[in-house]
């Protein structure tokens, strides 16, 4: 640590050692609570009285189990209580707000999907409470105990703060969602912005499950990336995002919205990669693709079929991408590359032009072992939402809060 | 924090607790104990149970001083006791070993620089711990006590376990370092990168003092980098080296050692930058460069009396280097960006060039405030070492250690 921090208290030793140890019976449970004092290296007495408080909380219970490979008495472990406990996960989009019951194991109860205009007479925040106490209603019978909301949206956000302070597709200006909606709903709400929180769902429960140091970029209407280094997810708790949709890549191409000329996103972002095919098939008037409103998808099966102005536009994307990725993979060493993408739908070509630039571009100690895989979640739905609630579980905050009642 | 970690242990405060105080009285000392628990957030009782024990150890103590504005009777303050304290600071370089005995504050006692040839008839191990006694045998009516070693190298190491995997110039396979200078001696020893170092030094005590964000880009025989990000070093206890150096500058360029072509390094490692100088006198004879042996001080020299060749070669190189970081900004949206490198005799061509291609290249938003100065240490000496000691303090790990006796 090089910058002055404050130093830990007395007092939060006990919520990461709780936090700890929650994380241990959530992954491996059911699990005894010797190997627990194995697994978090604490003394047998302090897993019996932390175990004991979160069983007096109703948020650890425990089961009969059958050790592996051993016969005989079956041996009681630990496990998760989770059912009791929902917590409410809402993402923002371009013209609409999901909003999903879930319980604390992140399971589905039930999800909506309503509109959410950019222009609407009523103030963003007002329309924002007014869907949050429409979802209770209408779902107050399946409601069991409500923990937490969690928040994810695009934009730039103070996620310590809980503000939005701008928002692409809606006027917003340093809205304060995080202290309203916990004020009116009475638990605390975790705001993230939407692909850190994304990149923290596939660490914690997704594709990169386990892995100390990922890249997920994500190709999609935005070019982004989101970068767990060390176990930690880069810029977690600071406004700073990676921006690198804003790194140039043609210095006489297109004027991009930040004010400067051809970024990556105005070459990969999904509108100009359509864009791009369509110049390009003006000059291939006999392309199947001509006769068909081109979307996204329809252009990864034309490029999987064979088609060769889609294989190309598919192949550049990759190659724009993979060379911003190259300089990430110096800098970061990754284990794994996790692409979020609608050109998902041709990873057979659009990953190989990704691993080519890699293997050219960066070191090879580095990228030998690198492995591109896709996302297990998409951009959009509540289960990053999910994740930031995992993590407050896991650092021990909110399951202090809870046994606080 | 994603990646599953050991809990904090309850004895695991302390440490954290004293290292923070400390760290306060070392920044502000003189100090009051009422301004150091509010600096530190920690109960006035506490400080003074952490202000007794480091006074006990004789790692501080008090001084009357003079409050701010305040006249009347002086107050007491803590400040640090570092002059009954020494360490031993080491640098290896290319056929050099420098050695530096240092007080706690850093301050220096004595410094030698003897040869340490890459070949030679033992093994290099040997030599290390045989140049540590003869240093100590040399200067010991000097010495003090003996805190700790640091040891700053180029290469691969692992600095937790204080190996050192392979180096430049010297025939190294996985040297346990670490563990024979500590049974050796009889303190704790602690290996860093002098990349990773050097940016620390920077950090703590150097140009870049209470910066959480930095970018420090060596430029040298090799080119590196090291950056701090939310108040901490990447990768700092890792075996990973942020490794910009080989990133594919030139797809046509010169092979690299590393096996791929045109990187970083083949176009702006110092080398390289006097060798394509000179190809490009070939084609101007009557150049004043001509007739004298290059060196890249002279090569800065020229170019701030406004030599062409001199000029473009060192724009080509801000370029260059300017593209990658472009790249990092968006990456880690930095306060500063450090260069330490001989070319900063020519840092008003150079620094304009980095400067033109953030501008252009990556978020305005991000570019905007970036400051671009020259390190404060260079890449020779002992002071990176020093920061290793004075990282070990502020965490409280070798605090505790030396008031354990």
């Amino acid at each position: 640590m090089i910058g002055i921090g404050q130093p830990g208290h007395i007092d939060q030793i006990k919520p990461a050692n709780v936090g700890a140890v929650y994380r241990l019976i959530d992954t491996y449970g059911p699990v005894s609570r010797i190997a627990l004092s194995k697994y978090a290296r604490l003394a047998p007495a302090s897993i019996t009285k932390i175990v004991r408080e979160l069983m007096e909380a109703h948020l650890v219970g425990e089961t009969e189990y059958q050790e592996n490979g051993l016969r005989g008495r079956p041996a009681i472990g630990v496990v998760g209580e989770t059912q009791a406990w929902h917590f409410l996960s809402m993402q923002i989009s371009h013209g609409s707000l999901s909003l999903s019951l879930r319980e604390l194991s992140s399971k589905l109860v039930v999800e909506d999907t309503v509109p959410l205009p950019s222009q609407a007479p009523l103030p963003l925040l007002t329309r924002l409470v007014a869907e949050v106490d429409g979802f209770f209603t209408r779902h107050q019978r399946q409601l069991e105990r409500l923990t937490a909301i969690a928040v994810t949206v695009p934009g730039i956000i103070d996620a310590q703060a809980g503000v939005i302070h701008r928002m692409p597709w809606y006027e917003v200006s340093d809205m304060p969602l995080g202290n309203v909606l916990s004020s009116h709903i009475g638990v605390p709400v975790y705001l993230q912005h939407d692909i850190c929180a994304w990149t923290m769902a596939e660490a914690l429960y997704g594709a990169a499950r386990g892995c100390n140091d990922v890249i997920q970029i994500v190709i999609d209407h935005n070019v982004g990336a989101g970068v767990i280094t060390g176990g930690r997810l880069l810029h977690g708790g600071s406004r700073t995002l990676v921006e690198i949709g804003h790194t140039q890549i043609d210095p006489d191409g297109r004027r991009c919205y930040c004010g400067n000329r051809g970024c990556l996103e105005t070459v990969a972002g999904m509108e100009s990669i359509l864009e791009h095919t369509r110049q390009r098939l003006i000059r291939q008037p006999d392309s199947p693709l001509n006769g068909m409103t081109l979307s996204v998808d329809r252009l990864c099966s034309a490029a999987l079929a064979g088609n060769r102005v889609a294989q190309d536009v598919i192949t550049g994307v990759g190659l724009n991408v993979g060379r911003i990725l190259a300089m990430m993979v110096n800098v970061f060493n990754p284990e794994k590359i996790l692409v979020g993408s609608p050109l998902n739908g041709a990873a057979s070509i659009l990953y190989p032009a990704i691993q080519r630039c890699i293997g050219q571009q960066s070191l090879p100690d580095y990228s030998r072992r690198i492995q591109i895989q896709a996302t297990r979640f998409s951009n959009h739905g509540t289960m990053p939402g999910a994740a930031l609630v995992k993590d407050a579980l896991y650092d021990g905050s909110l399951l202090l809060k809870l046994m606080q009642g």
